[in-house]
């Protein structure tokens, strides 16, 4: 491999063409070599306004070319098994943003793939690579509050998604779809968990029944160890995008997150005022960034993929059981 | 009954020598005629140092005083229903400290008592008298956040208080004794719950499991009207005391309480620091005071109480489901 | 002197009254025995309603009362001398409120009166008895923040007084009447003031005009040490009562206060929003307290006074310095 | 002029480079196609290292390269005068870092350059650029705070950096080097400055004495409009870079700047901690990045430049009065 890595992007939807963008001069050894997107056109307009030198509309031309070194998987969570497969066969370093797919199923078969080539492989969990929750976890394995027993988390967006993309079919719904992350979250800072229970409504938005999903969702967690964790979930926190979390040790607590984007405060007769986080890239940003230039630095230097196959597989099976609880009206175990 | 309310304190432990003291000059028209405390000589050491012109053992003589107008109860709750019933059958106006009994049974008896009598009944719940407790009342009443959809509650204590103290035979356990401030509060801003599941483990003080309680625990609500809600218990909140609550709307969203006492902050190359609330007193204190000052104003004036048993036997019913769920590892039912 | 101090208040103002009622059960160790104002019936109307034993119209009659221990004066800046040297001489115990007479003439008689009967002479500066403040001496003097080196203090009012209280005739003015509080705190944290400059302007309130002062001002302080101050005062702080200071030290910087009332929040699509304090006695009512309870037991445990006539005539000195600074548009060193 | 700006960045040192990088990816529209460093082998090496097509040791030859439309200086400020000019007068559009020069003299030379060539020159301060500062002007312009009557502005460095580069012969001494960005902040937010009086002391680095400066300054400045002024600058901010700003009007008041990186607490039995700001480009590298494509964009679109020569020019002659203000121990002027 060169030392520098040629990434090809796959995918240039939202968080796609984004990607593609940051490895154009904010990722350090990295080029982009190729961009693909299976919508006629898409590519190749991108490439050219990009100066990116190559595009493909399908994915396995890109997966083909000898000149890219590794893929990064932004398409629709319902490809990422086929393309994930396919690259992998190819022997290309994979970055595939969360979540792994939508069955175990069909993880596993990913997981298969990637431990018989014996690609790197770094599954996109970007809240880990964020400055308040990346010190958070130092601060627990520092022992700074003592045992970890009690976590707690807060996902919120600041409005509905499309009714397409809410589509409990395609996005696995509230518990899968926006909670993954909070369950990676607990994973990572708590060790695993045992099971789980949850409660939601259709609360903002009544259309939502047409879809079979929920818009507020609350699951409590025990973990192995024998903590207790709680998850509340909102497509309707109207006044921005709030993203919280609190562990609770022994020692101390930790909360991570605040609500602020711009420093400046209006203080008049009728209070003091500051504005909130509108959504996701203002708040996690550079997350993103720091994701990505991790998976380089990892795959150029030899290490180990920091966030795996394993992590993605074990997320989904938590948010998998949040969902049967939610519709069984019972606590769900995790117990093998 | 005279323009001034004259006030008999059944109980002289630590909260009953405090409403006291409130009563000589910090409780506009009333005044202290007596005080009464089953342990000798306490009700007559304290009325001497104090000034209180009448002192009695046993509160059957206390409540048999004609002078007395209004008693006010802050004896160990198994007493309550004794102590409540014998004022109420003397016709005094009743202040009856939270919670309002050990059980269900006993609770419906106070109630009888009181109905039949017709007196003046008020139950302890202060935090309903906390600035910010008040204030998020009347923003919810004034559509600020349109209808509340999710309820979040936290209520954690700086230290572990005496094993004797929390056997769950006097206190009812973790979710009863410190959790019913929550379910109060619960009721009060987003009206009645359905149903309860809790989960809980002993995980700071190993020898809770002596007296058979957990020392932290969450249980999520379902309210009737399909809203969703939390409370997280905790005795090891080991940084200081610290009660908050949210409560989402579908216009925006309410949080109560800030974890911190003095208006000082040091900054050093360690960071920004500055201290918490030490304990209840320092967070509700002037709750406690607003809260006689109200049981005095409404009974002069010929208000109603603002708290009453019904508000009592909601609770308890509640804090007594979850702490059934927690046992049995199931959601359990309100349903009637 | 009896065990318990028998207090005196000399008139019934705003804060005299309420100083007069923090006697009757907030503040241990002490009665109130007397009180008397100049105005026809008010003493005798507010005995009567607060069960008082004793009034009197003339201070004098108060102050040739036996039964009286220790005087609190309240009149008045401009009656503090007589009154002040009337209860010295009769060897009352004296707390006087600030600032300690409208001169340093005045005050240097004060001063020789108290000299040489020998009683116990407290003048009320209460913010050395807030919380933050007393914290902030506290870590200074512990070396939280190294050696002081830039002290800036913020006072603002939420709204101008009346015309005629501002009349720098009886108040001495914006930088004597507002500052000295600041003035003091700078003296009680940093040490002896060598020189001032300020600035100032009718900005807010042409009307100002009317009586000759200004209604915000700034003044720089340099301190004997060689530290730099800065003081800046607003009639105009529309938004709440906001006093605010910070200390830097070569090791780190301490702040002061907070801007915040009620401990909720309010997060819609506007942003978030808290109130302010609205004015002096939300933000310093304990401290009152506290600053009268701390006369009573310095005096009763035969301790020196916290707060001296010194300390009066000191911040006097300065606070006139800054006005005469301002008129004459340079800087006013305070070389004896 | 291409539909692409392509730009030559004049020194690479610290800042130099960095704008470099930036216009290598985080700047729409524009190309760096050039770099020179005076120091032989800087310009080839960072060129070879970061795929820049071209690179020179002296900036003569730069200027001359026709494939570059701008140059963005980035030389030691002394440097400013002649640079800027060659460039005028090859007719290049200039993106010059603050501060405008050393001296007012120098800074006039510039700006004849600037209107005989009629170039299009904009001035470094990119707080104008920061969302906070530039929200606060848009409030203040769309009247939410009233008149704005009082400007106080704190910029505190977390070390002293070199003697070498503190020296007031290159830097202008602590009052420019530091100040001139709260003198353009004040001039931008409140109009002119009509007089100023400073004081200042070496407390923190007694080897300031050396090079014959301060390392804590406080200025206060008067309005034409009337309304007052404080700025404080510190060299010893040890606890993190600082930069606050308040503006007070007759309506409210406006405060600009947390202090905080990282968004994660911890709250111990010691209280609640936070970490602060580390440096500049933590605080405002997104400003940087800001201010270039805001240069980009208005020279690409015709529009006039958004700071110029002018604003440099008054800010440095206040800068300088503030400097003699300290020396003098006097107020100055700014009288025409």
């Amino acid at each position: 491999m060169s030392k520098k890595l040629n990434v090809g992007v796959i995918g240039l939807g939202r968080l796609g063409s984004l990607y593609a963008r940051y490895f154009q001069g904010r990722i350090s050894n990295a080029s982009l070599v190729a961009v693909s997107d299976i919508l006629e056109n898409v590519a190749e307009s991108f490439a050219k306004e990009h100066d990116v030198p190559k595009w493909y509309q399908h994915h396995e031309d890109l997966i083909a070319d000898q000149e890219v070194d590794a893929v990064v998987i932004v398409t629709p969570t319902s490809l990422h098994k086929d393309v994930s497969i396919a690259a992998a066969n190819a022997g290309k370093a994979i970055f595939c943003e969360k979540p792994l797919s939508i069955s175990i199923e069909e993880s596993l078969a990913i997981k298969a793939a990637v431990e018989r080539t014996g690609i790197f492989y770094h599954l996109g969990f970007m809240r880990r690579f964020d400055k308040g929750y990346a010190s958070a976890k130092n601060k627990i394995d520092d022992g700074q509050i003592g045992a970890p027993i009690v976590f707690k988390s807060s996902s919120r967006d600041p409005f509905r998604p499309s009714l397409e993309y809410l589509d409990p079919k395609h996005s696995g719904g509230l518990l899968t779809d926006c909670g993954i992350h909070d369950i990676d979250l607990a994973r990572w800072l708590m060790g695993e968990v045992s099971s789980i229970y949850s409660i939601g409504g259709v609360l903002a938005y009544p259309e939502m029944k047409e879809i079979g999903d929920v818009d507020n969702a609350i699951a409590t967690l025990t973990f192995e160890s024998g903590a207790l964790g709680v998850i509340d979930l909102s497509r309707s926190g109207i006044y921005g995008y709030d993203i919280r979390t609190e562990i609770l040790g022994t020692k101390g607590t930790l909360q991570i997150g605040y609500l602020r984007e711009t420093p400046v405060m209006v203080l008049t007769k009728d209070g003091v005022t500051h504005d909130t986080v509108p959504y996701f890239m203002e708040r996690f940003g550079q997350s993103y960034v720091d994701q990505l230039q991790n998976f380089v630095d990892h795959l150029l230097q030899g290490k180990p993929p920091s966030i795996t196959c394993d992590d993605g597989i074990a997320a989904l099976r938590i948010s998998l059981a949040a969902t049967k609880s939610l519709h069984e009206k019972r606590p769900v175990s995790l117990a093998a």
